[in-house]
């Protein structure tokens, strides 16, 4: 097989030394999980490992409440879908989330998709084409950069949470084409906060639609974790299009976009990834849904111990002396390596000792700035988090990188 | 809100005039399901309606071992996942699932992904850039045009279903580009199936990579439901790259690609759209273990039963002198109309009468071509399958559209 493809001028060769990293037993990606347990411990090979890349920013994952949910949903709908909302998929549970989401972000409708990769790359090609701006941040996501390339609409990647910039760009697209702002509310890699006032204001000045990717902040920003916008103290008609997930602090899968209703009703009409695509399972709306209510009865209680437990484990590294990403205002806690390969045996090294976390490497995070990526819940307790920042300490003094 | 996006320059016209439709009532999209029943029953508005735009082929979904998979899932990992497959989101579910799945096709290997058209954008994408060529049937499912489109590669249109065209497309490309040949197995909306052996030939005399989209075959074509490969008697191998659904015939959510160990590594890589998202679901990834273990078990039975309902509907509407499409292999019955209109005041009249059915429109169709779409399944009991034709019979009566 593999000659008879190279013959056919495929090479299957991929943009990480995967080879390199499996010869030096370095390569820790995709490690089986076996089962989850209490606290953010997971099971893994038999043995149980302190899960520190997980995405239960609240805890919310295993609560008996949304697991009876989704026990609920399986025995009103069994664990498939008729098909695409637009046909056989829509049940009143989406509409019932779709309006409970709105509602949340003080805006008038939204949409669900299957995934928040699948919803930025279809609601950003739904927007823009041939002939129109996209201005983004040269660090969103992945899946803004996909969703730009493949609107075919001239791609502006403005420097990192740089208005001016931004300013730059806006001034250099004419006068009467679509502009799309895009940015991430909070990066996802550093953790870093946008500057969400600048670009509002340059929104308006240049006439550009505005569109904020939330899956870092909504749920976990500010005291009541209403995300950018209660950071900043602003109205909700300031950004046009939010977007945000249902898979970290709300433990179901799917993505979504809460917009004017003018606006949603375009893309459910105009967005082939929704609809092209099968609904979001009936299971996970039903999830989402109970989540959400926990979320608004509990949401100072599960976000002040997130942020808690998050200044704890951060303190904890600082005080070591291991450099950690300081404009990070969410959970997420990155661990400052530079080299790819050394973050890799770190990694390695971490998971021998029972922490489970990851490496990034760049092109995921910038060139020579690969990381260690912690992510903190509120699920955690502060005895294992202080452990876990302990293990760190005696693998980078190892190491020989901290003292 | 509106006035002032209105200045920016955006529109939010729909492609299709739903005004037009809303204003008519004969707008018949989003119809909220609020309950499944037995033999394909729903409740959409306290009204019991028999379901013809399902795609629980096999009868499969609200099966209770399947529901307690689920069920079983939700035990040991809770609801939600903690992360993307690279970091934090593989379980050994996952792994095992895509196991059976590569075992099933006779590949090497599987990767999952959460939706069918998240599948093909993120694969076509990941296999082809700037410079290669896509050869792609002119009717194959809007994911695979987009994929194409977005992959950026140089896209040839090739005739319907014509090696002829096919074979003029391969021609004209350089010999020594990458060439990627796409296909649906079995055409969405008029059930017809692909002359695979020809585009093996010309895949093999060109040198072009080989990608079939089994997402309505696998499971559902041939006495064993084996998809294409039974259905031609051809040996798995001379695809390369097979993909398919677990949302249809399997009663969970996602997608899934096919092939050997080499192109499975390459895309665990480089697919973006599987690494910049969230892992598929434990819940959905149990679901589908276990309908594939009862597929195995009793496919000759289940698929038996498909094509027995199939005939049955077919033939009454035929019987009737309903035109229906006379290409179909499978359980899609595309009830030809022609006019959108016409279909979309027909389909208002048979959800009337207690069918859930559903106009299609070009661009999903091709101009002047709309249907009603109606998708047969094992669960169907063939009284109720009589007593729709029937309906269908009496509307299309009344409108003076048969005798």
């Amino acid at each position: 097989m593999s000659k008879q493809i190279k013959d056919r001028n495929f090479s299957w060769k991929t943009h990480w030394d995967i080879e390199y990293l499996r010869e030096n037993d370095i390569y820790t990606w995709f490690q089986e999980i076996e089962r989850e347990l209490e606290d953010g411990w997971v099971v893994v090979k038999g043995k149980k490992m302190f899960m520190l890349g997980g995405y239960s920013y609240l805890g919310l994952n295993r609560n008996p409440q949304i697991n009876q949910a989704a026990v609920d949903a399986i025995g009103r709908f069994g664990t498939g879908m008729s098909g695409s909302r637009f046909l056989a998929g829509t049940t009143e549970l989406h509409t019932k989330l779709e309006k409970k989401i709105a509602s949340l972000h003080g805006k008038e409708d939204a949409m669900l998709l299957t995934s928040g990769y699948l919803t930025n790359v279809s609601t950003i090609a739904a927007l823009v084409g041939k002939n129109d701006y996209i201005l983004s941040d040269r660090l969103n996501h992945a899946s803004i950069v996909d969703g730009a390339i493949y609107s075919q609409a001239k791609l502006v990647r403005y420097k990192h949470n740089d208005p001016g910039s931004l300013e730059a760009a806006l001034k250099s697209a004419p006068q009467t084409s679509k502009k799309l702002v895009i940015t991430d509310s909070v990066f996802s890699m550093s953790g870093e906060v946008v500057d969400l006032p600048g670009i509002i204001r340059l929104c308006k000045k240049y006439g550009a639609l505005l569109m904020v990717d939330e899956c870092h902040s909504m749920f976990v920003l500010g005291e009541k974790g209403g995300g950018i916008v209660e950071y900043f103290g602003i109205d909700p008609d300031e950004i046009d299009i939010i977007m945000s997930t249902l898979s970290k602090a709300i433990p179901a899968s799917g993505g979504y976009i809460t917009a004017s209703r003018e606006i949603i009703d375009y893309l459910k009409h105009e967005s082939r990834g929704f609809i092209y695509s099968i609904a979001l399972s009936t299971i996970m709306t039903s999830v989402a849904l109970e989540a959400l209510d926990i979320f608004e009865s509990h949401r100072e209680e599960l976000v002040g111990k997130l942020h808690t437990n998050t200044k704890l484990f951060s303190q904890a590294l600082s005080a070591h002396g291991i450099p950690i990403g300081q404009k990070s205002v969410t959970s997420i806690v990155p661990i400052i390596v530079g080299d790819a390969n050394l973050a890799a045996i770190l990694a390695r090294k971490c998971q021998e000792s029972g922490l489970y976390i990851h490496a990034v490497f760049p092109p995921v995070v910038p060139p020579g700035q690969a990381i260690l990526r912690a992510s903190i819940t509120a699920e955690h307790t502060e005895e294992d988090l202080l452990m876990a920042a302990e293990k760190i300490y005696q693998i980078f003094k190892e190491a020989e990188l901290v003292k």
